[in-house]
This record gives structure tokens, sequence and C-alpha cells, in this order.
């Protein structure tokens, strides 16, 4: 199976322009790649002013230009897409991660945990957490700052998730080296698409991390890119080797869980 | 508050050398210090050959010469310390932390997830995680393998926890880093104690590799000893670092989780 990731820079609110160059670098790849995974909030940018701003720049999955080109492109290369979009829903709007493949759109998940004033412009997530299959292997959807929360990764491997795409518009600096945990106590892939560059607005600026990366069971980095440079990565892996849970002979990363211990985690829910 | 640990290499099976050598060490250090930890089955070794030469070396908590010493040695210098020992509870056998204090025993903890050949000789632990106090400040216990499992140090988190006491015999190499990302994710200090030097015996050898180190919120490393070699290392802390639970301005790490979305966590409860 051949999977990757696409690091660039959006340009603030040119969605148009966005897109030719994802389109443009995913076609330069061909049909020779089966999942690529691109960052998030891919064709808008991130930062927005007010939640005004961000409802007119985000778009309805029904009747959205950006995801239709997508799929025309994943019909054409035979191709899945994971990438990070502004979801509009009604007046619901979330940080929403898509998976589209050949035949469509196939799955959205909404990010379950905003970072700081993501608060004040998107809503929160309100759909569970899932495993869909690309080629008959199974994969699991998380947004950035879903990475602190180690209840989410390890949510998707007990559902059977084999490799985590993970689209991202990482400021901080430490989720690069926690994925190598989460890689290892899960024994799953994971690929963490960064953006790089600056979203300069009139509240302030923010600058993104780049150093996407790809992530073996094990927590073994596969490997990393530079943190402000324009990256297309594809590497063949074999998935199946995150069904194998063990980490000694004689203990299963999974099956050896004590959920009879773990009260503490289900107090609140 | 003034934490530290004690890395030593154990010798297999000289109970009462190895209690000497803790003594000497802890008695150095005068009654300066709040609170040591020790690696894991500090009194015993760790690679016994089968249940029987394990359940003559463990000691029974109510009638151990061992323990007494400590006592004796917290009493006289107003000191707390989280050591492994091999508990011996009627016809069970526990690879056990136990929290001395001045007064005397406070708690012990049955390590929940065995390693390895661990399965072939312990039973496994069967008392929930819990939280104990130390000087007015939160610590939470648990042992070596219990790294690699999040839901340990964020269930002593949740209920807490300020200060992880982590006895450790490792053998792999992991734990140190993943150890970080403890921190990180639940923002708490951690003391992880390992072990150095060799257990051979006639079913095989094994070696541990020391690198014993304290952990601060945040993930930020405040030091780390070699790998082969004894050290004790004492530093001051302020424990209330880690009720500070933010991560950035609008998110607080542990009231910011989802456990309405985490149901896969449940599903073997």
């Amino acid at each position: 199976m051949k999977i990757g990731y696409y690091q660039f820079r959006p340009l603030f609110g040119k969605t148009e322009k966005n897109l030719e160059k994802v389109i443009t670098a995913l076609e330069s790849v061909g049909n020779n790649t089966d999942l690529i995974v691109l960052p998030e909030l891919a064709f808008t940018g991130y930062y927005f002013k007010d939640r005004k701003e961000l409802m007119d720049l985000a778009e309805d999955p029904a009747d959205s230009r950006t995801l239709k080109a997508l799929k025309v492109l994943c019909k054409s290369n035979d191709l899945y897409i994971v990438t990070g979009f502004a979801e509009r829903s009604g007046d619901k709007v979330f940080n929403s991660a898509i998976l589209i493949g050949p035949d469509g759109i196939e799955h959205i998940y909404r990010k379950l945990h905003l970072f700081n004033e993501e608060k004040n412009t998107f809503d929160p997530g309100d759909i569970p957490l899932s495993i869909q299959k690309v080629k008959g292997v199974r994969i699991g959807m998380m947004v950035c700052f879903d990475w602190a929360f180690p209840e989410v990764t390890r949510s998707l491997a007990l559902q059977g998730a084999q490799i985590i795409c993970h689209p991202s518009n990482l400021v901080l600096t430490f989720c690069q080296q926690a994925m190598l945990t989460r890689c290892l106590e899960n024994r799953v892939f994971a690929i963490t698409t960064n953006r790089f560059g600056a979203d300069k607005r009139p509240q302030g600026e923010l600058r993104f991390t780049g150093k996407s990366q790809i992530v073996a069971p094990g927590g073994l980095l596969v490997h990393r890119a530079n943190s402000q440079k324009n990256e297309i990565f594809i590497t063949e892996i074999d998935p199946s080797e995150a069904q194998n849970k063990s980490i000694t002979p004689l203990n299963d990363i999974l099956s050896d869980r004590r959920p009879d211990c773990y009260d503490a985690l289900f107090k609140d829910k």
C-alpha cells in the first residue's frame, strides 16, 4: 500500500488558489498512490478573525466546489484523500477531516478537541470516532490537537485502525514526538500532515511548524519533512504490521489493558 | 518539596545486601528530602526462575524485615519512600510498589500490567489505582510496564496526582521518552527510577537500562541518570505546578476531554 502526505503553505482565504496547488501536486503523483493526507483546513487557511468570516469561507460538503474537484481527482487516479476542511452544516461550522475516494465522499470526522481560539469560532465535534476502509485497510481520522488526548488514538486503535490519518495545523512543537508514543502504545501507523508558513491576520499572526511525518507501529519514524518547505512524500508500507499488537512474546498491547481498573476514565461520561 | 531517586544495581536474591545498600545511600541524604523513589523489586532482584523461587523471596508486609528497616529510616529522617518489592499475600504474590512514611506503611499498589515472563510467576494487580498524600502533596504509584498504557497515568492524573512515582526494572528503551509524553498530556511530575546491571539466571540473562529520570509538567526533562551507574539524585520542585492543567489560554488538558466520545475505551469493562 502506498501512502503519503502533501505538506504545503495554504494562503488565508484563497480557497481556489490553494485547491489549484493541491490538484497540481497530487496530479504529479499519478495513479501510483493509494492514500494521501493533506493538512487541517487546507483550503481556507486557519486563523479566522471571527465566526462570520469562518462561516463565509466554510463549505457544505453537499455543495462544495473544492470537494467536487477532489472527487474528480480521486476517481481518475484511483486515490483516497484525507483532508482537513471548514465544514458548514446549517448554522453550525466544524473543523473537519473528510475521506474522499474514487466513489466520492466516504466519511466526515469533526474535530473533538478544539485548540485555543478555535473555541471562539468552531463548534465542537459531535460524531463518534470510527473506522473507514481504504482498499481493504482500516483507517481512523483525527485532527491536529486531538493528538494531545491519548484517548483518541486509543479509541481508533481499539476499533481496529491500522493507519491514523492526522491533518494538522500545528503551532506547538510537541506533537511530532508524542505521535511516536501514540504509535508505540497502539502499534499503528500514523500520517501527520502539517502545514507551514504563517497566517497574518488583523487579530495577530500564527506560524505553523511543518515537519509532517509518517510513523510505523512501535513508534518508528519512517520519514519527517523539513519545517518550512513544500513536500510531497509517498512511501510503501505493509498495513498488516499494525495487526500485530505484540510488544513482547507474552504481551499484547491492547488485550493486556485492564479496563476493570480504569474507573477514573469513565467518571465524567 | 524535595524529591529524588536512587538508581542502583540490586543483586539477585541478596535481600539483606540490597537493603544495606539502600539504607546506606538514603542515610547519606539525611533528613533533607521529602520523597525518594527506588526501583521495582529493589530487594529481591527481578528475574525469578519460577513461582516457587519468587514465593520464597517475596515478603508479607505484615512480617517483613526489609519494610521494617525502611519504616525506621522514614521515621528518623521524616522521609517518604516509594519502592518496588515482591509482595506475598497468602498464596498470591504481586509485583508491588509500597509507600512508606514516618508513620509507617501508607499504601500498596499491585502492578496491573505484568511484563512478559512476569505473567508466569506473579499474580496480576487487584487493587484500584488511587492517590496518596505525601506532606500534603498528592502522589500516584505505578510500576514499570504500566508506562505503556496511557490509561494508568491518565487515571492517576484525573484523580488529582501531582507526582507519579514509578519504580521500574526496564529492559526496553522506550519508556523514558514515552514518560515525557505522559507528563505532557497530563501535566504531572514523574519520577521513573530504573535499576541497572543484569540478572544472570539459569533460564537466561536480562540487562537493565538505567537512565532513571525526573520529568516536570509539560514534558520537561529535569534530570536523567546515566545508563550503568549508581546515582542518588535529589531536586526541589514546586508541586503546585501540576495543578495548572492549561496548555493554552483556552485549553485545560483534563476538562477538555470528551469522555462522551470515548466509547471504545469502555467496551471491555
